[in-house]
């Protein structure tokens, strides 16, 4: 089969994709006639497709987020890029595919990732503290293994928010080396838990956020997190006015920095500020590595990046 | 004894007030001499004070916030009314004078205050929300019934704060019946909690704020207000994830409208729009009668006021 | 008839409308067809229509803002109802029908609205204030008993601006009662005179704003108002110096508080602090309920309002 | 007599100044002695000074804005060359000198500059523009001749603003012919009018802005032209509504651009945009020149100014 | 032949065009049809198009920046006039027409506005000044007769960066003569070099910009001047430390203001500011002249400009 | 001798310092008396003293930036601790103490540092790249060696640049190693060029800026910078266009990220981006371990720090 990066105008092809996004829609004849607008998509990225004879079973068939097989043609409309779907039908058992072969995932495997953000909530030496990181470790659950970070500004796809804390851990540990004066504990603790709501913030499946919850809404990942941290010291008699929990409170409440970003509070400790810029950091090359993934090599400019001051980035050629 | 704010230039004059503010300092010549530096109050206002002549034993004897008797002389100094301390004692028990005499106050007592508060803690028709207000009501203890409001921005005296919420609550009542699709339960719930944890977050001593607390600092006061919402509910059993809870949350938490002014989240609620309007409009025009009440009559301009746009207040003649 | 907001996928109904807007189109095809694109509204909302095959003397029939009876179908496309006309005809005298019953509406009616304005002037003591809002109301006429407060903000329908002013007169009469130090002549002046020119600032009908009006564009409604008080003085022998005359002048120039929202001084006397905040307080919980009265019941949200930091509103559910 | 601007340190000297500035102050010795702080000033600049042995006389005779004759030596001073006056007495009649030498004043007598104006009125060619241009610098009358532009930030001497209109005329009409779509009537009257209300909205003596006056506070000379216009056009039955009023109230409106900059609307005819970037130039251009002109010549860098993006100019050496 | 902007509806006329922008489009029909969306121009506008019966060879023939001979049909469409294609071929040689006669362009013509340029770099006194300006127009080249100056803003057609620079040298004349203060090579120069890098930022043909080069979006105009003025220095033997060159850098740097607009450094000469304000009156003004040229006599109000605030411009009856 | 951050109140000491700052001024007396006000200095901190009895002999011999012997007594003058000095001289050969010994420096020694930024500009691969950077490091010459890297925000010591520069160069070899897509030369260079003309834009003496020059005040570091490296390609006949030059000058160019925080364009090269923020992180922990590290260990909280939003650091205790 052929992944959706590599087509071309005028390829037909077959094979099976995942409907991203699947709409019915009405054409503008008259009398109208039914088709479907349809997001495809597969590990390689995602193209716009149509399909134009849309029985009435097939209203009942296909929905989004499924797998299908289809026989399609690429060509250029508006030129961009199009596929005009002949046939279509949705996956047997017997075709031997899985859904997590067609969504944008991170690097690594999420058993691994979960696994690194185990062992460094062992390492950390403070038993309190220790005892606050696992309780909302186990309290946002296996959502850690799966959601994105973000719906779209970074790290927005399947494991994103496990991939990014794994990475700013390792930022965390070189930086904590380089500066002594930093408490390696509350470093820790802050880069896994200073997004850990996030889960509950958001709904998603397979990696896309599809919306915010109430909650989410409401109160925000960043306040959560911090009701979160009262609950974990509750339920483990840890006393709600300890410089632990204060840190604590206070790392995941001033993350953003600033309030017209979120935080309440500004970074007061070595450890917040610390946290906020190798946030900051990590988020900001992940979104240049991601948009240059993404963008054909042959192209010099990516896409604008909103988060980026919305600038695009270029390949300098040396 | 004579009102500070009825004092003229060349008065002599012995009474009681209150040492707001007392520093040793040293003159400029050589050998530098040792005198205080004084802010004398009273209920009508304050002033300042030099005391020159300063022995050892003075600088034992008296301390910020001490009630003393003195006597005095009134002169104008670069324009400004100052006195010149003469004689100083300590207040003795037969004088008869309690400090509260002499601190700038609430026009209501604190004792009609919080009981008008705790009857509507009483009218609240919904039980958990009821439980949560009056946890949070008791958590905050005696302090209620004497701390300001803020430091300076604005009720800022003697039961400011729970003179600021029975007024919003007089406010709540009017607009509840105005507009019927507006919860009073919420509204109340909205009114009590919004600022309930500044206690926690100042710390301050009749009536007047020193310092803000670590916590204060490190989380500020709405944070805090959200995580006791939390303990309440955990200590009563209630579902944290009701609509009751985010819904006391978000009143707390988006009660300040903007992030920058620091609320992480901004009011989606009917009620949580409607808080932070009646905590504008009862702050601001608090503000205005603080800064008439405390400009002579016979001066037709307030100084600038910070939270007015920095703008002074007019006094028409009609 | 079935009302707008009643309307479900698959009713067939016949009714009487009004054609909020009309704008005649081509479809794509070869040779393009023309047709009707139409809002249809009614007192319970509005809702886009097609009229597929307009005839040459339809397109001579029929304009915007008409009534009209017509026999349709509700289906939706791209998940939107909409409705497809098979008939249409004007409406006759015989049919008995009034454009007023068509469109939306504030909950009182005008001529009560006017009559609880005229009252409020009759009680301003002062006999030069009462002169020049007497004028000023004059001037705009019975343009006040229909005027909506502006074009898409809030009050935005028939009457929409003597509404406002009504319950704005509310809240004024509250506050006086509860800080006596505001001036009530000074107070109910303000919120007459305050959008006054508004109805001169803007094209409507029906209580549909169409444009602002070059006057409005090249000097606003503030500018404007603040120049009729001075017709209003000179017509009637009234000292431009006078602090009567300055002082409803700085209420109707500073009511918008910040110079960036259109107010060319701020807020400096009580009574121009305390308009802001009644003005404020009332539009913005105007848009709340205008926004729950028009989003469905049955939805959670409604869709995002620019006046409230573009958040939209959540109906907790208790 | 020796100017200001050329006294250097150890210089005795004796001549007339003027008192710009006195307060009576006492020193920080046990018991304090009075003093005088005094600005002097003359045609050239003003120097800091101290008259140390004041006796009660003294205090009756000296008051700001009077003319002296002192005897004084320069001497440095924390870096500064300062004044310590020896001997002071009033100016008397056989003096022969006169209060209008020893201030700062525009470069063309104020006669000149009410000369150019009063022609430029003349030869405005719209009869109702004329006269409503002439009505209002009538209105202000005499004051146009000597009143200063602003209180420090521009213009701010002795006929600070009838040079700057007379400047920006010599602009506007060299504008007016490199650019024929300008209305040269509208450019005249704009620049006329602009500021024309200032002299209301300030107290100034001798080109020194004291204070601002209660309707400069309150309306501010942009609103306050306006109505004087409008009292213009009532007075001369022209009609309120007339494009020529309009345009004319829109050319005061919007001159200073920006709602934050305090103009309620934004330019939206090609004179109003004229007008703003002239009077932009002009003012911009004269701040720079009063900078470099109250520079010693052997600095190469000016103080801060305010309204140049608080930046300093530095004189290039060629 | 008939200009664009006299085009009425149903007129049918032929005659020559440019065809500014083309693009191959599909109808939405089964199976899709292939059409032309054109802009077609000529010096006084331009106009939307279509051609709907689009051949192979078609496709093959007709490109964006094509002359082309067209036989059409204007229309009304969605209440925007349109033109119907119903004959096209290329312009052959015999037609006599040629490219430039069709493109919007300066109303002097480029040679002259190239020798106004250079008589004016001639007349510059100081020899390296004059080097250094020399050598910035040689090394931009012929792309000083027909670079526009920008893309959208201001000056944005045939020659527009030349015409832009000598009204400027205009205004710039007229202002060293009022404030001889000024320096005028300094102006000349300024005025000469500020946007002289702006051909190598931006792509252009016949006055339209297509794109912005690599280095326009890596460093800038503004920065790429700078540079050149290094290069020049070097080129020359002229020290880079001299006041001259740092002079020179420094208008170029400083001439947008402030940072948010582009500009590093902050206007510190005389100069600087001088330019940096006469730059923005007059391309405010000509955003002002180009809007009203472009806008039929008939309407009163022109589109939104960007540069002046998002405000149209009226036109005012007298 | 005793520290600086050791003495306490009512010490008398003997020692060597260096004079940091040294004014004279005069005593408010009559006559007033010279003294000098000085700040003293050594590598742990610095004081504020008083020399009284100034004689004209001193007044010729102390000048600041110069080494003393003094005997001196440590006292509490308005809350803060002062020294009195008694006695002073000048320091002798024979003293055998250096100047380096009493300022505050980077944490490793200037030749280290220097080594370090050597191997780094040998380690780079590209020959066109390692030019131009060994160019512009030989330009600063051995100001690289001491010069801060700002006047007051961070590294404001001896040799702070040079250190600033070698830690972001551990956190660029880190991240390109955690990152390949990242050009390890252009990180390398960009990191060694970014503040690379900061000793020319500022005067300082041992590791304090007293100044900025003219070239730092009218270009700044940022486009000096940029100049050097056309400098550099045109000393090396490397083409001025090409993607290494265009590179390198996007990276100095842009490290601001911001218009308003001084560049003219955004980052726009994947190394671009990582430069901008690894200077952020680590500029940003630099300044929290210097206000802790002058902060007594006894006081919980650090003074507020300017570019950390403003806020203090307090330290956790656990």
């Amino acid at each position: 089969m052929t992944f959706i990066n590599q087509l071309v105008h005028q390829d037909e092809f077959v094979g099976f994709y995942l409907l991203k996004e699947l709409e019915l829609k009405q054409t503008n004849g008259t009398p109208p006639k039914d088709y479907f607008d349809i997001m495809l998509g597969d590990s390689s990225g995602q193209i716009s497709a149509k399909y134009w004879d849309v029985s009435p079973t097939d209203k009942e068939t296909f929905f989004p987020m499924m797998l299908v097989k289809i026989k399609g043609l690429a060509h250029l409309y508006r030129e961009k890029l199009q596929v005009k779907i002949t046939q279509i039908r949705k996956v047997m058992p017997e075709d031997g595919v899985s859904l997590t072969d067609f969504i944008r995932s991170a690097p690594i495997r999420p058993v691994d990732l979960i696994h690194t953000i185990s062992q460094v909530v062992e390492s950390i030496q403070d038993k309190e503290i220790k005892t606050i990181v696992a309780f909302c470790v186990d309290k946002v659950g296996e959502k850690l293994s799966h959601y994105p970070a973000a719906k779209t500004h970074h790290h927005a796809y399947f494991a994103g928010l496990a991939y990014h804390i794994v990475r700013m851990l390792e930022i965390g540990e070189f930086i904590c080396k380089q500066r002594p004066f930093l408490n390696p504990d509350f470093i820790k603790a802050g880069i896994i838990l200073h997004d850990i709501a996030k889960p509950e913030e958001m709904i998603a499946q397979l990696g896309i956020v599809s919306d915010y919850s109430v909650q989410g809404k409401l109160l925000g990942h960043i306040s959560m997190a911090a009701t979160w941290i009262t609950e974990a010291a509750l339920y483990n008699d840890i006393d709600l006015q300890s410089q632990r929990v204060i840190g604590l409170q206070h790392l995941v409440l001033s993350h953003h920095n600033l309030g017209e970003w979120g935080s309440p509070v500004q970074p007061q400790t070595p450890e917040a500020v610390a946290l906020h810029y190798i946030d900051t950091l990590d988020a900001r090359l992940q979104m240049v590595e991601d948009a240059l993934d993404s963008t054909p090599e042959s192209e010099s400019w990516t896409p604008f990046i909103r988060g980026l001051e919305n600038k695009p980035i270029y390949r300098l050629k040396l």
